[in-house]
C-alpha cells in the first residue's frame, strides 16, 4: 500500500465541452476510517455520462459535487481497514463513492459485491452496478414493451442501449439501434441481434427510421435527447412510450436547448414520457441483477467492457463517452482484483 | 321546419390566426335520412380549441376535415325524422356532427342524451359532453393528485380547467389558477375556491408562481404549452404528472414551436408527461357524468356557460378560444329546446 492517496477534485464548473480545467488530479494523505467505517482502495471506476450532470451547479437526481470537493463516482474496490464491524478486511465493495486511489465507505455509501458466480467481477461491476439495471427497469418498468411491438433504442451500442436492444428481442419485440458509426452499427445488428442499425450521422434520420419502422415506433428509450429524440416523437404510435433515461446530446450545452418541435405529439398520439433514474429502483436490484445474470450466462444477453487502465486517464476518458469514441461500458482500473 | 339548410364548410386549411375565409356558410337543401339514419336539427353547438386541430391537414387524434366538407362539431340535437328503429322522432341526442342547421346522425355518431334530471340540457350538454369528462379522467386518471398536493391549471377559468381546479381541491389539494385576466383571477378564487390564482399577462410568471407554489408543483394539468408549460417544469416536484389535455398557444402557430427547455426536468424529476384524449375513455363517461352531476346537484362544482346566438356566428365565436376572450364553456345556440 502506497503512503500517497490521488485524489480527483472538481476545481470548475464546466461549460460546453469537458475542458482539462475541470478536475484536478492531486496527492494527499490517505485518509483513516472513524468507527462504523472502513477504507478501500478502489479496483475499478465507472464512467458515465451522469458524471457530466454532477459537475453542474445544478439540482438533479443528487446534488452537484461541491467545488473543490472529491468527484463522484460508482465504485468498486476492497476493504483495507475497517472499523465497521459487518464489513471485513479484503471485502469487495461497490456503491457510491469518490475518484481516488483510497477513500473511506459506509453501509449507507456502498455494499458487498457479493459471489459473482461464473461472471467475472469486472463484468458484473460493469454490468450490474448502473447500466444492467437501468436498461432493465427502464425498459420493462416504463416502456412495458409488448410482443411485436417496434422499439427504438438511441446510443445504441452503448453501455445502457445495447442491453436494452437485446432486453427487447428477448421480449419479442422488433428492435431498431441508432448509433453513430458503421462500426456500431454492424455490432448491434450482427453481434447482438437488432433487427436494424441506423447511423445517425451519415443517414437521412427521418427518412430512414421512418423506413426502418413502417409500423411506427411504440418504445423509443430515449438517451439522447435532442434531434433524435424530436424524430421518433414524429414517429411514435397511439399510446406509445418515450422511457427517457438521459439526453447526453445537452449535457455539454452553454445555452438553454429547446424542446422537441414534435412536442405536440404526445397530446395526439396519448403519449407517455417518463423520466427514471435507476437510484430510484435500488431496492429492486438484485430482481435486475438475476434476471441479467441468467440471460449473461446463458449467452442470451452479451456485454462489452471497454477498459481503460489507470487513474490519471479519468477525465481522458470520460470525454471519450460525449464524442461517441467508446463501445459498450467504460470502466476505468486502477488495480485488478 | 325551414326548407333551407345552413351548413358551415371547411374552404382553407388555416395558417396563423384563424381568418374569416377558412370557413364559408352555405346554403342547401336538407338532406334526407336512409335506412339506419335519422335526421336531426341542431339546437347546440359545442366551440372547443380542438376544433381548430381538425382543420389542419395533419393526422391528429381524428382525421383532418376534408377540404369543402362540412365543418365538424360535438352537437346537441333533436331528431325529426328517423328511418332507425331504435331513434323515435323528439328525441335528443348528442354526440360528433356537423356546423349545419340540419343534419343526418346514426347510432354511431350520436346517441340519446337521456334524462339530465334537476340539470337543464344546456348545462348537461355543456359539461357533460366533452369538457367534464376531460378533466374528470385527465386530472384524475393521469394526474392521480393526493390531498395536499399542489395542483397548477393553466387556461383555469376555461371550461376544463375551471372543473380541474374544483376536482382537485374535492380531493384535499392546493390548487393555483393561471388564467389572463383579472376579472378571471377573481372567479377562480371567490366563487370556485381556487386557493390562488395568477394573471399569466400581467405577472412575472416564473416569480409568481414560485412563490405561490412553496413546495413546488406535484400535478401541472396543461392546456397550453408554451412558456406556461415550461414555466411549470422548472418547479415541478420527483414524480410529478403532467397530464397534457391541449397546446393551445400553439394551435395558431405557423412555424414549427420549439418545446420546452425545461424538457430535461422530465429526467432529473422523473415526470410523467402524458397526453390523453376524452374520446379514448368513452366507455367511462357514465362514471364521470354520475360523479359530476352530482357534485353539481349537491353545488360542489360550479360550471358556467358562455352562449353565442345564432348559427352564423359560430366562426366569430370559436376565435374567442383563441383571444382568452371567453369565461366557460362557449356554447353556441341555434334554438333552445
Amino acid at each position: 500500500m502506497s503512503e500517497i492517496n490521488r485524489v480527483w477534485r472538481l476545481r470548475k464548473r464546466p461549460a460546453g465541452d469537458l475542458g482539462d480545467d475541470v478536475l484536478s488530479l492531486d496527492e494527499e494523505p490517505i485518509p483513516q476510517p472513524s468507527d462504523g467505517e472502513f477504507l478501500f482502495r478502489l479496483n475499478y471506476l465507472s464512467l458515465d455520462p451522469t458524471n457530466r450532470v454532477w459537475m453542474r451547479d445544478e439540482a438533479s437526481y443528487l446534488p452537484p459535487v461541491e467545488l473543490n470537493a472529491p468527484m463522484r463516482g460508482v465504485v468498486c474496490g476492497t476493504i483495507l481497514k475497517s472499523l465497521h464491524p459487518d464489513y471485513t478486511e479484503g471485502t469487495v465493495v461497490t456503491g457510491l463513492g469518490i475518484w481516488a486511489d483510497y477513500q473511506i465507505g459506509t453501509p449507507d455509501s456502498v455494499r458487498p459485491m457479493g459471489d459473482t458466480g461464473p461472471i467475472s467481477v469486472v463484468d458484473a461491476f460493469s454490468t450490474f452496478a448502473v447500466v444492467g439495471p437501468t436498461a432493465y427497469f427502464g425498459l420493462l418498468d416504463i416502456g412495458q414493451p409488448k410482443a411485436g411491438d417496434t422499439v427504438v433504442v438511441s446510443a445504441a451500442a452503448g453501455a445502457v442501449g445495447s442491453i436494452v436492444g437485446q432486453i427487447a428481442k428477448l421480449k419479442g419485440c422488433k428492435v431498431v439501434g441508432l448509433t453513430g458509426s458503421d462500426g456500431k452499427c454492424d455490432w448491434i445488428r450482427n453481434d447482438l441481434g437488432f433487427d436494424a442499425a441506423i447511423n445517425y450521422r451519415t443517414a437521412d434520420l427521418p427518412e430512414t427510421l421512418a423506413a426502418a419502422c413502417p409500423n411506427g415506433i411504440d418504445v423509443y428509450f430515449d438517451s439522447v435527447g435532442g434531434e433524435i429524440l424530436d424524430v421518433c416523437l414524429g414517429l411514435m404510435n397511439f399510446k406509445g412510450r418515450v422511457p427517457t433515461c438521459g439526453l447526453i446530446s445537452q449535457y455539454n450545452a452553454t445555452e438553454p436547448v429547446p424542446g422537441p418541435t414534435n412536442y405536440p405529439k404526445i397530446l395526439m398520439q396519448r403519449l407517455r414520457v417518463e423520466g427514471f433514474i435507476v437510484l430510484d429502483y435500488a431496492e429492486r436490484y438484485p430482481e435486475a441483477i438475476a434476471a441479467l445474470g441468467q440471460w449473461m450466462v446463458a449467452g442470451k444477453i452479451k456485454v462489452r467492457t471497454e477498459i481503460v487502465d489507470g487513474l490519471e486517464e479519468a477525465l481522458h476518458a470520460l470525454k471519450k463517452l460525449f464524442t461517441g469514441d467508446n463501445v459498450g461500458k467504460l470502466i476505468l482500473r486502477v488495480k485488478d482484483i
